[in-house]
């Protein structure tokens, strides 16, 4: 099942687990497979930012997403960036052949004018060949690459086989806004938009025109609904449950913590068994690790997701 | 009145309101002055970024602190940041004798290393003058410098009159922790530490030992109530206020885009006549407009400041 | 006599003279006049980065202006780049007032898109006013902005004001001979391009089709000699001269060092009192000048210019 | 025959040979290798950026490393750097095996504060292992991180496998002078510091005591000679022969046209078949040729090794 430009919902940016001593933990993927699947995503993607995916080794890449491919039972998008097109192709091939169903590349900080931009997305598609499927990233906020509505919309025109923009520029909207006028215009082609940017923004992205959410908050279960509520007109009920959330997605928006944050929060709901990263990782102190825990029983009054949290001491309750 | 290390509260950080034509519009600056007074502050930061500072001519730029410094009865410190240090010396020494409290220094962009940051500011000092109490602003999001909290603590300790950290690092909150804990173990003297942030972690930056915010938010009253209830240990009763601003706070985010929604809700809630900002300027859109009304009317269920706002038709309310 | 697009030859950029206390050194800006002119310049440009720009106060900038204008009886262009549009409004109007024949604009360093780029400099123009002729300068190297071709095109196609490229993108040869092909096939008005980058690469820069160099180099002589046998198809004395110099042309490229060089030169060969720079400034080590000064024993050997320059002994001579 | 702080000489960086269509090309590896070795190196460094890492796929970076052990008579120092440690231990625990000298690691983009870089290399050591020997690669130009002498001298007190420095700060000739002098105060233990930056400046370098060089520039045979005559005190006629190659030297300068230049004269001189490079490239056109080629000739009147090239046409000579 290719990824195509109808592609809508929720794409969960999964984590990789690790065990204590730094090991890939096998076992948390599945239950971290399972888990996002029990949140009604529509699609996941590995080895992203996220991910931890440069902390990786090749073999290490590959092993996890055929384990990830195999037990999930929506489209995978696997994230295949690299400094080289070597590597970027090598691992792209190998795991649409294990059943992948799109790859994502993000641009590497170097390109600057419209011109490199495009011409760099030429080279990686004749790398990977025209026959994958995959997804542009749009992250300048981390990535430092500005591209313009219209250098995305060249992209598009001269690569068939991009059919997803994973848009997390910020600010944003006007872009998605821009985007969505071309294709009115009839200047680009049908095109799936998902909102990344830790799900910041997501309430007005979906009303300017996002297919749905590519982002890794803790809550995907919540993206889900939001996006629901969207997509069936229910305006006031989309921010009502999207501002309940809003403390601890801002929480998360702390650059080199937010990750710390997300598998914290991901261990006490039960997805993975152990919050680990690889170095280098930014570390939650116990002051921080009690402000998310405060964030959580906030939630809780509001939302029951929160509420199924055990709390730290994990008893009693 | 100069500026010292007991400076605490909301030192609002304001705008510089501006003629549809473009011309400095010295009938706003007093009613805004006299508008952030009745909200609460207690004290005035003015051409800093978010004043548009750059884009003032030295003389408009010395006329707005005048007009300012005469008008308040709060402190006010004056943004002096600039290319070199004749044009940062001849504003700090004006606007200190036109009766500024103090002044505030941004480090320029291309300092990289410990040294080259702690010797930028002796230099800066140096060129104003030891006598001129100052800010150091710490921003790194923007001004892409990074100052470690033994950087900042050497620049405290080379310099006795900096009295106040402009604290706006991303994540910062570990700061706060760093910087608290040197003082208590002694290798710091006090100093008034007040965050920037469009206010996106006032809340948890409070518990972390903040003395309050400095910053432009469209609600400085709101910030004067939650820096007031943290104070006060009333925890929960901050958060909830500070959580039914967070989607406001939120959008005003937007790089670029942050300053033309505080104009325009400043000029809504009758700060200021227009809100017209200068060239190079990001614009709101119709779309964007609505979008900030809509978080208005949401606001305004929960805090009456909001509801007092008149509505954009501005008739029969 | 405004500036146009038949300017050639070498426009230098000149330094700006202190005394040792860092006051400007009034007598020593007409004895630097002087000494470019005797060098046979065709232009001056001054306030750039090498003329310590930023350093000065707005009156400063102004009376320098004025008095190279005065004294020079070759076009002179003055850098107005600002963080601002209002100040580079007043410097540019005041300078073309006082008699300069254009200005020149550096782009922010912030730009990253081609539409920005584009954008910036006709906002530029707006403030300025379309009858200002003026220098584009192409810096990437330094400004961290890059412009294509193309994107030099749309500028020079927008701004008819824009009459001259200061050409100084590294690597850049290919940039020069893509905007001379524009210019064949049609799609680019005359433009008059001079070649920065402290001569570096002069000798094959003129080959590609410059009109000639604007840059600090202290032998501002020898850049004449070499563009004039370039320009009389004198290829391997061209070379052969510059070669000779290379060494020195080199050493200067020492990024935050090239400017206390080629203070320390001009002062040596006489051209102003002191080599003081305003502060921040990269100092010469006492094994720095003796570095120097060895370059120039060697550069005595071919050059008559270098052999007239007094020892460091400065006694006997 | 681990690598030790007394190395010396000329390590030169390897290029990586590419047939035509753009697979490894192994016979030109050996010959490639032989060539080196004959023209004096003490040492040979593979992997780097000049040898397109980052565009190999890892076990291509394996293989190549091992033909080159294998066939040198000399230590053979192995780029490692990696976006991420498990691929970093991996390679240089390998190379390490199949018989390198040691390991070169280059700082991510990413760090700014003295500790963020001191800690990396900590990182960095952990993951690979005590018992490696490896270069400290201090690239700010292209690598953006600025380490002080203090900074450097931390991380070598810090990790005693550190043993060599590739000093290419620009400039940087006071960089060496401190180090050295840190060296005489005896806080910093004895350290090989080898230079690269294409050799701009190796000939002030090795007279600021540096050890040698550690470049590609396509003569590497003269290099030899150049360090030879600088260890021997003959400072004149090492500054002669230096010169006699400075302008081309400057024209490999070009970012990003660098390595088509080396190895377009590679290939004049026999060494590889190819001057094929991995994309993203750096083409030369006709012209960039043709001034290669007006440059060679021009160093054939006074470096016999260039009067060896046979000419463009090839016939003839």
């Amino acid at each position: 099942m290719p990824l195509d430009h109808t592609a809508q919902g929720v794409y969960v940016i999964a984590a990789t687990p690790f065990l204590p001593d730094g090991a890939v933990d096998t076992a948390s993927i599945d239950r971290m497979t399972d888990f996002y699947l029990g949140c009604g995503v529509t699609g996941m993607t590995i080895l992203g930012m996220m991910g931890e995916a440069p902390k990786l080794d090749p073999d290490e890449s590959l092993a996890i997403a055929k384990q990830v491919v195999r037990r999930a039972t929506v489209p995978v998008v696997v994230g295949v960036s690299a400094p080289g097109f070597a590597a970027m192709r090598s691992l792209a091939r190998d795991v649409m052949d294990a059943g992948a169903a799109g790859v994502m590349i993000a641009p590497p900080p170097a390109l600057r004018t419209d011109d490199q931009i495009v011409s760099y997305f030429a080279q990686a598609v004749a790398a990977i060949g025209p026959d994958i499927p995959w997804v542009l990233q749009d992250y300048p906020l981390v990535l430092t690459v500005q591209m313009t509505p219209k250098v995305i919309r060249q992209i598009v025109t001269d690569n068939p086989s991009c059919v997803m923009l994973k848009h997390e520029d910020w600010p944003g909207l006007e872009k998605i806004s821009a985007l969505r006028a071309f294709q009115r215009d009839g200047s680009l082609r049908p095109l799936s938009i998902l909102c990344g940017n830790g799900a910041l923004f997501l309430d007005f992205e979906m009303e300017r025109g996002a297919d749905g959410a590519m982002t890794g908050y803790a809550f995907p279960d919540m993206l889900v609904d939001v996006v629901n509520f969207c997509a069936q007109g229910n305006r006031d009920t989309a921010h009502d449950l999207f501002d309940a959330h809003l403390p601890l997605i801002r929480y998360e928006q702390q650059q080199g913590m937010g990750l710390a944050v997300r598998k914290y929060v991901l261990q006490k709901r039960g997805a993975i068994a152990h919050d680990t990263q690889r170095a280098p990782a930014g570390k939650l102190t116990a002051t921080a690790k009690a402000e998310v825990d405060y964030l959580l029983s906030r939630l809780a009054r509001t939302d029951v997701r929160a509420s199924l949290i055990p709390t730290s001491a994990g008893v009693g309750q």
